[in-house]
């Protein structure tokens, strides 16, 4: 190196270094498989409404919304961290609220939790919302009865804890296979790229679509549900708490993220 | 309550409470269903042999070892568990060694270790060495390319950190099915009953199997491992390090742990 | 090793070990240095009566209870632990109640939670009933504004989370130096030896006091608290909720446990 | 709500919402009190160099580098997250790198770690390169004998692990009072603000200086001083590893954060 030359420090995000290897986060396109347990529900339409940035609307049915858990696996393009269990396995639990833009279907996630770093920070990139929680989910048990079967009557629970306070707890008591996935988990997620203006020369909102490819779905097992905010479920959350609970769905799911898309109005 | 009447605490375990319902362990049956990732290896058969106590032999194949990893799911006769995520799951990793008692195959778990309080203690009830550490293991990825595949050529993970320090890593790369499952999985646990003497009126150490039935494998897909201790395994677990690194086994297992039963020379 | 000498496993706890040096707890006499942060408060006299066993009596203040959180260093005789804050550190929270042993005042703990599986074991080696939670609790700011202050008008806080839920919060606004520390503090802890028949080889039950040296307080503030107990201490747990608060304390404490004393009536 | 008005969502960070109070970040000023052990050393001068951005020089002393363990109570503008220990604490470990800005002494920090999640996104806002991970530190005994006194000959240690395994651990043995706080963590901090680009719109990256006042350090004690780096210290890490440890340093911190000053060259 020698003293005159401009001196870089490279890396997808941070932290910087000169190979660039010690960033935190890979560069999409990230791959996930995972397993889910989502509930329709309902929220009041003028609080879902409230939700919305500008650009987004409540669409063809207002007030539609969706809980959902799910048990993830992650790599990125090389696929090194399927060998690292430790780094690529998460858990998550969100809201999805539906809207259209432009008259497209899409879906607006106001709030989100995951229990490991990586994929929090990843978020944040993204324009998705998510905190740190503490999620559980129940697993399908393969033999043995120590925990839910996946065929009828098996009773799968999701629960979320954040700060050492229960926030939301869920149930899906499976009785049959659905002809389609649920169609909030079918349309593209619509954030809001967001940085705190740390040094007066931030950049200005954005809204972006998610853009995905190879989604897979397994068969879709459904049943009924029930799902609960709980006390800690406070002011702007709790606006969002169910109205009325419809079906819960437990199936597997795969997509690899490529990048956003701004959404220009 | 009247003055002179003897007042009873009850439950199967600490804390004992007026209705017995505070306990933090629930007596025994025990169900468990889980997800295990198991690689055969070798240790020193001297080491092994010092590792039994009076009573067991190294048997018919001295050196024959395991290391287990596995993902539970677990509940009490009333299966009200089921229903609570964040309490029915924990992780598991733990050391197997060949042995016998009376000629009857057995084996020996000179180390164990879990990652949550419920089933540690559960372990010392029983004589199982169960210790905490953080374990993290592969699942089959039923969709999408996030993790591997339970099919020829999916490589599975699973690692123990106690401490914040890295102490054994394995990995199964699968390659078909076998014919029967890994034989250490299949013979009783011998342990050793030992409470430490607190106030002079301890019971002496007594040798017990343990009893299970409605034992269940899944098809079991076996490939060749990969199993190293860290330089964290020191001392006596290090002893038990591998010699020569067998086969690897993916399997879903059930089981109902009934209790305890004394191996009497 | 010769096949005819009887083998012997060595250790004060499990993993017994042929050097026994893998035993997961080192034998006492163990020392301790924390900070408390201690609630008197009141609780039904009838409940307190329920949760004493058969040898213990009410005494002189029936009712009289304190909810205690603290967090701990500790080693044993070695020292060998202070070098390891991984392994030495510790939260802790737990209820006190007045009690008497034939005239001489003593505490029974009829529910304590512990932070880190080592203190959790030895506990129940004790005969205290240590479970698994999550505690926190305020430090004193020694500089700047980012915690309290130990000085008049500073309040310093303890919760405790059990599986995601809220189980006991509390908090202390230190307004001046007490003369004396709090009495429930100062008596010795008389627990039950039990352990859960996993045999039918099991020995009875047997009420204990711990034998303790070298205590030693710092000065002791004192102040205006507050304790709640939430919708999660159920059952037993909630029939010890405060009728009555009383006077919060901060103050620092050392001891070291040297074993149990067999309580005989 | 009309259907014509602009919909606004508030908020300093995500998530936004109708309040603004949803958002997991509160805007600075933060307010820190810290306990603080620093051990100061030596890198290499060429891999020191590699890790300083183009605008920042390595200065008068090039190698100095300071391996800083810290355990933080935070408060925002309000004070009320020093209510809520489960919020406002926090464990940190950092390298610091000697450089100057233009001859003015500064210090970059290439790698951080803490162990709650709202430090490290906001460390991110900041250009901050916080990752997460397990930060353990003793504490001063202020009785009893289960950890280090702050007086002569007392060792304080403290360690990170990252995924499980040992990156980093130092101790440091005090033997007298420092006349000055050490020089490395009494100069602002450089940082490069850097978000990944998402949608093709993205920030250039700025050189920033953290502003910060009412610095207040208590006494320093100071001594000789442990540091190693673990095998887990890889690549871009590893060549930040000591080639020479110097002095050792524990003492409390307290400091307001502002906000952030572009370094314009």
């Amino acid at each position: 190196m020698t003293a005159n030359a401009p001196r870089t420090l490279a890396g997808y995000s941070l932290p910087l270094s000169p190979s660039g290897r010690a960033s935190m986060l890979t560069p999409p396109p990230w791959h996930f498989s995972g397993e889910v347990l989502m509930v329709d529900y309902r929220v009041d339409p003028d609080a879902a409404a409230a939700f919305l940035p500008d650009g987004l609307d409540p669409g063809a049915d207002p007030g539609a919304a969706a809980a959902v858990f799910a048990q993830w696996q992650w790599c990125s393009a090389s696929g090194a961290e399927r060998d690292h269990p430790a780094r690529n396995q998460f858990g998550e639990f969100l809201v999805l609220l539906a809207c259209e833009f432009r008259g497209r279907p899409m879906a607006r996630c106001p709030f989100a939790w995951v229990d490991q770093p990586v994929p929090m920070v990843r978020g944040w990139v993204q324009g998705m919302p998510k905190q740190f929680g503490v999620v559980h989910q129940s697993r399908p048990a393969l033999v043995g009865v120590g925990g839910p079967k996946l065929a009828p009557g098996g009773r799968f629970t999701g629960s979320l804890s954040v700060f050492g306070e229960r926030v939301v707890s869920a149930s899906v008591t499976v009785s049959g296979l659905a002809e389609h996935p649920p169609p909030l988990h079918t349309v593209p997620l619509a954030h809001t790229l967001h940085f705190p203006d740390w040094d007066g020369g931030g950049a200005p909102e954005r809204l972006v679509a998610s853009a995905v490819e190879d989604v897979e779905f397994s068969e879709v097992w459904t049943g009924p549900a029930r799902l609960e905010f709980g006390a800690a479920a406070r002011e702007d959350l709790g606006a969002l708490a169910p109205v009325e609970v419809g079906a819960g769905h437990l199936f597997a799911y795969g997509e690899t993220l490529l990048g956003g898309t701004p959404l220009v109005g």
